[in-house]
Protein backbone atom coordinates (compact mmCIF):
# COMPACT_ATOMS: atom_id res chain seq x y z
CA UNK A 1 0.00 0.00 0.00
CA UNK A 2 2.63 2.58 0.49
CA UNK A 3 3.95 1.83 -2.87
CA UNK A 4 1.90 3.74 -4.60
CA UNK A 5 3.98 4.91 -8.07
CA UNK A 6 2.91 8.94 -8.64
CA UNK A 7 3.90 9.88 -12.48
CA UNK A 8 4.00 13.89 -13.21
CA UNK A 9 2.73 13.69 -16.72
CA UNK A 10 3.66 16.86 -18.29
CA UNK A 11 1.12 18.75 -21.13
CA UNK A 12 2.25 17.52 -24.73
CA UNK A 13 3.97 20.16 -26.97
CA UNK A 14 2.21 18.26 -29.87
CA UNK A 15 -0.83 20.08 -31.43
CA UNK A 16 -2.22 17.65 -33.08
CA UNK A 17 -3.57 15.71 -30.11
CA UNK A 18 -6.05 13.58 -32.65
CA UNK A 19 -2.80 12.31 -35.02
CA UNK A 20 -0.93 11.38 -31.80
CA UNK A 21 -3.70 9.98 -30.16
CA UNK A 22 -4.91 7.76 -33.56
CA UNK A 23 -1.20 6.26 -33.50
CA UNK A 24 -1.41 5.19 -30.01
CA UNK A 25 -4.56 3.23 -30.56
CA UNK A 26 -2.83 1.52 -33.63
CA UNK A 27 0.12 0.39 -31.24
CA UNK A 28 -2.60 -0.51 -28.64
CA UNK A 29 -3.99 -2.73 -31.47
CA UNK A 30 -0.80 -4.33 -32.37
CA UNK A 31 0.00 -5.03 -29.22
CA UNK A 32 -3.24 -6.56 -27.72
CA UNK A 33 -3.92 -3.79 -25.26
CA UNK A 34 -7.50 -2.70 -24.55
CA UNK A 35 -7.39 0.92 -23.33
CA UNK A 36 -10.84 2.20 -21.78
CA UNK A 37 -10.87 6.07 -20.80
CA UNK A 38 -13.16 6.60 -17.87
CA UNK A 39 -14.60 10.05 -17.16
CA UNK A 40 -17.24 11.48 -15.03
CA UNK A 41 -17.39 14.59 -12.88
CA UNK A 42 -16.02 14.77 -9.33
CA UNK A 43 -17.57 11.82 -6.60
CA UNK A 44 -19.70 10.15 -9.84
CA UNK A 45 -18.15 7.29 -8.09
CA UNK A 46 -14.81 6.25 -11.08
CA UNK A 47 -12.69 4.40 -8.16
CA UNK A 48 -16.00 2.58 -6.72
CA UNK A 49 -16.84 1.35 -10.51
CA UNK A 50 -13.55 0.67 -11.23
CA UNK A 51 -13.17 -1.61 -7.92
CA UNK A 52 -16.10 -3.49 -8.56
CA UNK A 53 -15.18 -4.23 -12.39
CA UNK A 54 -11.83 -4.93 -11.27
CA UNK A 55 -13.70 -7.43 -8.84
CA UNK A 56 -15.02 -9.18 -12.08
CA UNK A 57 -12.64 -9.44 -14.18
CA UNK A 58 -8.73 -9.64 -12.66
CA UNK A 59 -9.12 -13.80 -12.71
CA UNK A 60 -9.85 -13.67 -16.43
CA UNK A 61 -7.52 -10.92 -17.69
CA UNK A 62 -5.01 -8.91 -16.45
CA UNK A 63 -5.87 -5.46 -15.95
CA UNK A 64 -3.99 -2.03 -15.11
CA UNK A 65 -5.24 1.00 -13.78
CA UNK A 66 -4.07 4.70 -14.13
CA UNK A 67 -5.56 7.15 -12.19
CA UNK A 68 -5.43 10.80 -12.96
CA UNK A 69 -5.36 13.17 -10.47
CA UNK A 70 -4.59 17.21 -9.98
CA UNK A 71 -3.56 15.80 -6.61
CA UNK A 72 -3.46 12.80 -4.30
CA UNK A 73 -2.96 9.54 -4.13
CA UNK A 74 -5.85 7.90 -2.64
CA UNK A 75 -7.16 6.74 -5.57
CA UNK A 76 -4.07 4.75 -6.71
CA UNK A 77 -4.18 3.62 -3.21
CA UNK A 78 -7.57 2.14 -3.20
CA UNK A 79 -7.20 0.00 -6.62
CA UNK A 80 -3.87 -1.55 -5.48
CA UNK A 81 -5.95 -2.79 -2.51
CA UNK A 82 -8.22 -3.89 -4.85
CA UNK A 83 -5.54 -6.32 -6.39
CA UNK A 84 -4.35 -4.88 -10.04
CA UNK A 85 -1.76 -2.81 -10.69
CA UNK A 86 -2.07 0.69 -10.23
CA UNK A 87 -0.36 3.96 -11.17
CA UNK A 88 -1.39 7.61 -9.91
CA UNK A 89 -1.22 10.55 -12.69
CA UNK A 90 -0.67 13.85 -11.55
CA UNK A 91 -1.54 16.46 -14.16
CA UNK A 92 0.09 19.36 -12.41
CA UNK A 93 -2.75 21.37 -12.22
CA UNK A 94 -4.38 20.60 -15.90
CA UNK A 95 -8.27 19.64 -16.23
CA UNK A 96 -8.34 16.32 -18.75
CA UNK A 97 -5.54 14.23 -20.27
CA UNK A 98 -4.02 13.72 -23.74
CA UNK A 99 -2.76 11.45 -26.18
CA UNK A 100 0.59 12.20 -24.91
CA UNK A 101 0.17 12.59 -21.34
CA UNK A 102 -1.74 8.73 -21.62
CA UNK A 103 0.96 7.21 -23.48
CA UNK A 104 3.47 8.48 -20.47
CA UNK A 105 1.16 6.63 -17.94
CA UNK A 106 0.98 3.45 -20.05
CA UNK A 107 4.88 3.40 -20.58
CA UNK A 108 4.99 3.35 -16.78
CA UNK A 109 2.14 0.81 -16.42
CA UNK A 110 2.48 -1.64 -19.12
CA UNK A 111 5.78 -4.04 -19.29
CA UNK A 112 3.98 -6.67 -21.70
CA UNK A 113 1.49 -8.32 -19.56
CA UNK A 114 -1.71 -5.90 -19.53
CA UNK A 115 -4.17 -7.18 -21.51
CA UNK A 116 -7.08 -4.49 -20.16
CA UNK A 117 -5.96 -0.46 -19.19
CA UNK A 118 -7.81 1.58 -17.88
CA UNK A 119 -7.83 5.39 -17.51
CA UNK A 120 -9.26 7.14 -14.44
CA UNK A 121 -9.11 10.38 -16.27
CA UNK A 122 -10.08 13.73 -13.74
CA UNK A 123 -13.04 14.73 -12.53
CA UNK A 124 -14.56 16.64 -14.98
CA UNK A 125 -17.70 16.61 -17.30
CA UNK A 126 -16.34 19.34 -19.86
CA UNK A 127 -12.47 19.57 -21.04
CA UNK A 128 -11.60 15.75 -20.51
CA UNK A 129 -13.99 15.25 -23.66
CA UNK A 130 -12.13 17.39 -26.01
CA UNK A 131 -9.21 15.41 -25.95
CA UNK A 132 -8.77 12.23 -27.72
CA UNK A 133 -6.28 10.41 -25.54
CA UNK A 134 -5.67 7.25 -27.42
CA UNK A 135 -8.55 4.58 -25.32
CA UNK A 136 -10.21 2.29 -27.84
CA UNK A 137 -13.55 2.96 -26.29
CA UNK A 138 -14.86 5.80 -23.83
CA UNK A 139 -16.91 5.26 -20.82
CA UNK A 140 -18.87 8.27 -18.73
CA UNK A 141 -20.73 7.46 -15.21
CA UNK A 142 -23.30 10.37 -14.63
CA UNK A 143 -24.61 9.74 -10.89
CA UNK A 144 -27.91 10.01 -9.59
CA UNK A 145 -27.49 12.96 -7.51
CA UNK A 146 -26.12 15.22 -10.55
CA UNK A 147 -29.58 15.13 -11.95
CA UNK A 148 -31.31 13.83 -15.16
CA UNK A 149 -30.39 17.04 -17.06
CA UNK A 150 -26.78 16.77 -17.22
CA UNK A 151 -26.51 15.76 -21.28
CA UNK A 152 -28.21 18.83 -21.51
CA UNK A 153 -25.53 20.68 -20.25
CA UNK A 154 -22.81 19.04 -21.14
CA UNK A 155 -23.39 18.00 -24.80
CA UNK A 156 -19.98 16.55 -26.05
CA UNK A 157 -19.10 14.33 -22.77
CA UNK A 158 -22.11 12.53 -24.31
CA UNK A 159 -21.45 12.66 -27.44
CA UNK A 160 -18.22 10.95 -27.69
CA UNK A 161 -19.06 8.16 -25.30
CA UNK A 162 -19.33 4.74 -26.46
CA UNK A 163 -21.50 4.14 -22.36
CA UNK A 164 -22.66 6.14 -20.09
CA UNK A 165 -22.98 4.19 -16.43
CA UNK A 166 -25.78 5.12 -14.72
CA UNK A 167 -24.54 5.12 -10.98
CA UNK A 168 -25.92 5.60 -7.44
CA UNK A 169 -29.46 3.57 -8.96
CA UNK A 170 -29.86 2.88 -5.30
CA UNK A 171 -30.87 7.12 -3.84
CA UNK A 172 -32.76 7.59 -6.90
CA UNK A 173 -36.17 7.80 -4.31
CA UNK A 174 -34.10 10.66 -2.76
CA UNK A 175 -33.73 12.86 -5.16
CA UNK A 176 -35.93 14.14 -8.04
CA UNK A 177 -34.49 11.66 -10.92
CA UNK A 178 -36.04 10.64 -14.05
CA UNK A 179 -34.76 7.26 -15.60
CA UNK A 180 -36.21 7.73 -18.55
CA UNK A 181 -35.80 11.49 -19.29
CA UNK A 182 -31.71 10.38 -18.76
CA UNK A 183 -31.93 7.97 -21.26
CA UNK A 184 -33.68 10.46 -23.53
CA UNK A 185 -31.20 12.89 -23.41
CA UNK A 186 -28.68 10.69 -23.99
CA UNK A 187 -30.05 9.60 -26.74
CA UNK A 188 -30.61 12.73 -28.49
CA UNK A 189 -26.67 13.84 -27.90
CA UNK A 190 -25.75 9.74 -28.92
CA UNK A 191 -28.43 7.77 -29.76
CA UNK A 192 -26.02 4.62 -30.05
CA UNK A 193 -24.99 5.11 -27.07
CA UNK A 194 -25.42 2.15 -24.24
CA UNK A 195 -26.59 3.41 -21.20
CA UNK A 196 -25.91 0.94 -18.02
CA UNK A 197 -28.12 1.94 -14.74
CA UNK A 198 -25.58 0.78 -11.95
CA UNK A 199 -25.04 0.90 -7.95
CA UNK A 200 -21.04 0.63 -7.68
CA UNK A 201 -21.61 0.34 -3.92
CA UNK A 202 -23.69 -2.70 -3.98
CA UNK A 203 -22.82 -3.94 -7.19
CA UNK A 204 -26.16 -4.07 -8.49
CA UNK A 205 -25.80 -3.74 -12.48
CA UNK A 206 -22.42 -4.43 -12.39
CA UNK A 207 -22.73 -7.48 -13.96
CA UNK A 208 -24.31 -6.14 -17.34
CA UNK A 209 -21.40 -3.47 -17.39
CA UNK A 210 -18.54 -6.45 -17.43
CA UNK A 211 -19.76 -8.01 -19.97
CA UNK A 212 -20.15 -5.37 -21.98
CA UNK A 213 -16.15 -4.67 -21.41
CA UNK A 214 -15.16 -8.29 -21.68
CA UNK A 215 -17.24 -8.31 -25.16
CA UNK A 216 -14.88 -5.04 -25.85
CA UNK A 217 -11.77 -6.24 -25.10
CA UNK A 218 -12.56 -9.88 -26.90
CA UNK A 219 -13.41 -7.78 -29.83
CA UNK A 220 -10.09 -5.47 -29.69
CA UNK A 221 -7.88 -8.40 -29.29
CA UNK A 222 -9.36 -11.21 -32.30
CA UNK B 1 -40.49 32.06 -19.24
CA UNK B 2 -40.03 32.30 -22.84
CA UNK B 3 -38.06 35.46 -23.02
CA UNK B 4 -34.74 33.93 -21.63
CA UNK B 5 -32.01 35.55 -23.02
CA UNK B 6 -29.16 34.24 -24.01
CA UNK B 7 -25.60 35.69 -24.25
CA UNK B 8 -22.75 33.93 -26.69
CA UNK B 9 -19.98 35.26 -24.65
CA UNK B 10 -16.73 35.29 -26.36
CA UNK B 11 -13.45 34.07 -25.35
CA UNK B 12 -10.92 36.64 -23.95
CA UNK B 13 -8.38 38.00 -26.65
CA UNK B 14 -5.93 39.35 -23.49
CA UNK B 15 -4.16 37.09 -22.09
CA UNK B 16 -3.43 39.44 -19.16
CA UNK B 17 -6.88 37.93 -17.39
CA UNK B 18 -5.87 39.14 -13.56
CA UNK B 19 -5.60 42.68 -14.99
CA UNK B 20 -8.73 42.66 -16.33
CA UNK B 21 -10.10 40.88 -13.67
CA UNK B 22 -9.03 44.13 -11.20
CA UNK B 23 -10.03 46.38 -13.46
CA UNK B 24 -13.76 45.22 -13.52
CA UNK B 25 -13.94 44.76 -9.55
CA UNK B 26 -12.98 48.65 -9.47
CA UNK B 27 -15.65 49.69 -11.87
CA UNK B 28 -18.07 47.37 -9.65
CA UNK B 29 -16.91 48.81 -6.20
CA UNK B 30 -17.41 52.35 -7.81
CA UNK B 31 -20.64 51.55 -9.35
CA UNK B 32 -21.54 49.82 -5.95
CA UNK B 33 -22.83 46.41 -7.75
CA UNK B 34 -21.53 43.33 -5.52
CA UNK B 35 -20.07 40.57 -7.80
CA UNK B 36 -20.33 37.36 -6.76
CA UNK B 37 -18.88 34.05 -8.47
CA UNK B 38 -20.52 30.07 -7.59
CA UNK B 39 -18.83 27.44 -8.58
CA UNK B 40 -19.22 23.83 -8.51
CA UNK B 41 -18.99 20.33 -9.89
CA UNK B 42 -21.83 19.85 -12.32
CA UNK B 43 -25.19 18.88 -10.19
CA UNK B 44 -23.66 20.05 -7.11
CA UNK B 45 -27.01 22.19 -7.11
CA UNK B 46 -25.93 26.08 -7.80
CA UNK B 47 -29.43 26.46 -9.21
CA UNK B 48 -31.20 25.00 -6.30
CA UNK B 49 -29.23 26.97 -4.09
CA UNK B 50 -29.73 30.33 -5.55
CA UNK B 51 -33.25 30.14 -5.99
CA UNK B 52 -33.55 29.38 -2.22
CA UNK B 53 -31.08 32.52 -1.97
CA UNK B 54 -33.27 34.68 -4.23
CA UNK B 55 -36.51 34.13 -1.95
CA UNK B 56 -34.80 35.00 1.28
CA UNK B 57 -32.70 38.79 -0.63
CA UNK B 58 -34.93 39.69 -3.66
CA UNK B 59 -37.04 41.98 -1.64
CA UNK B 60 -33.79 43.66 0.75
CA UNK B 61 -32.15 43.98 -2.77
CA UNK B 62 -31.87 44.44 -6.56
CA UNK B 63 -30.58 41.13 -7.72
CA UNK B 64 -29.02 39.49 -10.82
CA UNK B 65 -28.14 36.45 -12.07
CA UNK B 66 -26.63 34.84 -15.19
CA UNK B 67 -26.58 31.50 -15.88
CA UNK B 68 -23.18 30.27 -17.44
CA UNK B 69 -23.88 27.16 -19.29
CA UNK B 70 -22.15 25.42 -22.45
CA UNK B 71 -25.62 25.00 -23.71
CA UNK B 72 -29.24 25.13 -22.93
CA UNK B 73 -31.18 27.80 -20.80
CA UNK B 74 -32.96 25.72 -18.25
CA UNK B 75 -31.03 27.27 -15.64
CA UNK B 76 -31.90 31.14 -16.48
CA UNK B 77 -35.40 29.84 -16.73
CA UNK B 78 -35.80 28.70 -13.62
CA UNK B 79 -34.18 31.92 -12.49
CA UNK B 80 -36.75 33.51 -13.79
CA UNK B 81 -39.40 32.13 -12.56
CA UNK B 82 -38.15 32.83 -8.98
CA UNK B 83 -38.81 36.28 -10.04
CA UNK B 84 -34.82 38.15 -10.71
CA UNK B 85 -33.39 39.08 -13.71
CA UNK B 86 -31.83 36.54 -15.56
CA UNK B 87 -29.48 35.87 -18.65
CA UNK B 88 -28.42 32.66 -19.75
CA UNK B 89 -24.35 32.96 -20.80
CA UNK B 90 -23.53 30.45 -23.79
CA UNK B 91 -19.38 29.61 -23.18
CA UNK B 92 -19.10 28.01 -26.48
CA UNK B 93 -17.87 25.05 -25.33
CA UNK B 94 -15.45 26.76 -22.43
CA UNK B 95 -15.21 25.09 -19.51
CA UNK B 96 -15.38 28.29 -17.45
CA UNK B 97 -15.46 31.96 -17.17
CA UNK B 98 -12.70 34.60 -17.20
CA UNK B 99 -13.29 38.23 -16.73
CA UNK B 100 -13.77 39.63 -20.01
CA UNK B 101 -16.53 37.05 -20.44
CA UNK B 102 -17.93 38.00 -17.03
CA UNK B 103 -17.96 42.06 -18.16
CA UNK B 104 -19.79 40.82 -21.27
CA UNK B 105 -22.32 39.10 -19.46
CA UNK B 106 -22.54 42.11 -17.01
CA UNK B 107 -23.11 44.45 -19.86
CA UNK B 108 -26.18 42.43 -20.84
CA UNK B 109 -27.34 41.99 -17.16
CA UNK B 110 -27.19 45.69 -15.41
CA UNK B 111 -29.16 48.42 -16.47
CA UNK B 112 -28.05 50.43 -13.41
CA UNK B 113 -30.35 48.87 -11.05
CA UNK B 114 -28.12 45.12 -9.64
CA UNK B 115 -26.94 45.23 -5.88
CA UNK B 116 -26.24 41.68 -5.95
CA UNK B 117 -25.03 39.78 -9.21
CA UNK B 118 -24.64 36.34 -9.17
CA UNK B 119 -22.51 34.22 -11.89
CA UNK B 120 -23.13 30.75 -11.75
CA UNK B 121 -20.11 28.97 -13.74
CA UNK B 122 -19.82 26.38 -15.47
CA UNK B 123 -20.37 23.11 -13.34
CA UNK B 124 -16.63 22.28 -13.00
CA UNK B 125 -14.22 21.71 -10.19
CA UNK B 126 -10.79 22.27 -12.23
CA UNK B 127 -10.84 25.35 -14.81
CA UNK B 128 -13.17 28.13 -13.29
CA UNK B 129 -10.86 28.10 -9.95
CA UNK B 130 -8.16 29.36 -12.50
CA UNK B 131 -9.50 32.51 -14.14
CA UNK B 132 -10.34 35.53 -11.62
CA UNK B 133 -13.87 36.47 -13.32
CA UNK B 134 -13.71 40.26 -11.26
CA UNK B 135 -15.67 38.96 -8.87
CA UNK B 136 -15.57 40.43 -5.20
CA UNK B 137 -16.14 37.23 -3.54
CA UNK B 138 -15.70 33.75 -5.04
CA UNK B 139 -18.23 30.54 -3.23
CA UNK B 140 -18.20 26.95 -3.75
CA UNK B 141 -20.36 24.44 -3.38
CA UNK B 142 -19.51 20.85 -2.70
CA UNK B 143 -22.38 18.48 -2.09
CA UNK B 144 -22.68 15.37 0.23
CA UNK B 145 -23.06 12.47 -2.80
CA UNK B 146 -19.51 13.61 -3.92
CA UNK B 147 -17.75 12.97 -1.26
CA UNK B 148 -15.54 14.15 1.80
CA UNK B 149 -12.23 14.49 0.03
CA UNK B 150 -12.44 16.47 -2.57
CA UNK B 151 -11.04 19.31 -1.14
CA UNK B 152 -7.91 16.65 -1.57
CA UNK B 153 -8.46 16.47 -5.03
CA UNK B 154 -9.06 19.90 -6.47
CA UNK B 155 -6.95 22.21 -4.20
CA UNK B 156 -7.12 24.81 -6.07
CA UNK B 157 -10.90 25.41 -5.97
CA UNK B 158 -10.87 25.63 -2.27
CA UNK B 159 -7.76 27.15 -2.02
CA UNK B 160 -9.97 30.70 -3.73
CA UNK B 161 -13.01 30.09 -2.04
CA UNK B 162 -14.26 32.78 0.37
CA UNK B 163 -17.27 30.14 1.33
CA UNK B 164 -18.11 26.39 0.66
CA UNK B 165 -21.44 25.47 1.20
CA UNK B 166 -21.38 22.33 1.96
CA UNK B 167 -24.55 21.07 0.29
CA UNK B 168 -27.18 18.55 0.28
CA UNK B 169 -26.57 17.30 4.03
CA UNK B 170 -30.05 15.45 3.95
CA UNK B 171 -28.80 12.69 2.01
CA UNK B 172 -25.78 12.34 3.93
CA UNK B 173 -27.18 8.79 6.20
CA UNK B 174 -27.11 7.45 2.78
CA UNK B 175 -23.68 8.08 1.90
CA UNK B 176 -20.08 7.70 3.65
CA UNK B 177 -19.44 11.24 3.92
CA UNK B 178 -17.92 12.63 7.02
CA UNK B 179 -18.74 16.09 7.84
CA UNK B 180 -15.82 17.14 10.48
CA UNK B 181 -13.63 15.30 8.19
CA UNK B 182 -14.57 17.47 5.51
CA UNK B 183 -14.02 20.78 7.02
CA UNK B 184 -10.87 19.51 7.96
CA UNK B 185 -9.75 18.80 4.18
CA UNK B 186 -11.13 22.37 3.36
CA UNK B 187 -9.45 24.31 6.40
CA UNK B 188 -6.00 22.45 4.73
CA UNK B 189 -6.44 24.09 1.68
CA UNK B 190 -7.58 27.23 3.21
CA UNK B 191 -7.84 28.12 6.55
CA UNK B 192 -9.97 31.23 5.93
CA UNK B 193 -12.94 29.66 4.68
CA UNK B 194 -15.99 29.89 5.82
CA UNK B 195 -18.32 26.31 5.89
CA UNK B 196 -22.15 26.61 5.73
CA UNK B 197 -23.83 22.62 5.60
CA UNK B 198 -27.02 23.70 3.38
CA UNK B 199 -29.93 21.79 2.27
CA UNK B 200 -30.94 23.73 -0.91
CA UNK B 201 -34.16 21.99 -1.08
CA UNK B 202 -35.29 21.55 2.25
CA UNK B 203 -33.93 25.33 3.14
CA UNK B 204 -32.09 23.94 5.82
CA UNK B 205 -28.97 25.98 6.38
CA UNK B 206 -30.06 29.08 3.72
CA UNK B 207 -30.30 31.51 6.19
CA UNK B 208 -27.23 31.61 7.66
CA UNK B 209 -25.69 31.69 4.12
CA UNK B 210 -27.94 34.61 3.13
CA UNK B 211 -26.59 36.25 6.42
CA UNK B 212 -23.09 36.17 5.08
CA UNK B 213 -24.14 37.09 1.78
CA UNK B 214 -26.16 40.04 3.58
CA UNK B 215 -22.89 41.46 5.48
CA UNK B 216 -20.21 40.80 2.45
CA UNK B 217 -22.81 42.93 -0.02
CA UNK B 218 -23.17 45.46 3.10
CA UNK B 219 -19.61 45.80 3.15
CA UNK B 220 -18.86 46.39 -0.31
CA UNK B 221 -21.46 48.49 -0.79
CA UNK B 222 -20.52 51.15 1.97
Amino acid sequence: MDQVRIIEVKQSVFADNDKRAAELRGELKARGIFLLNLMSAPGSGKTTTLTRTVELLKDEMKIGVMEADIDSDVDARTMAAAGVKSIQLHTGGMCHLDADMTRQGLDELVDGDVELAILENVGNLVCPAEFDTGAVKNAAILSVPEGDDKPLKYPLMFQVCDVVLVNKIDVAPYFDFDLDKCREYIKMRNPKAVVIPICAKTGEGVEQWADWLREQVAAWRS
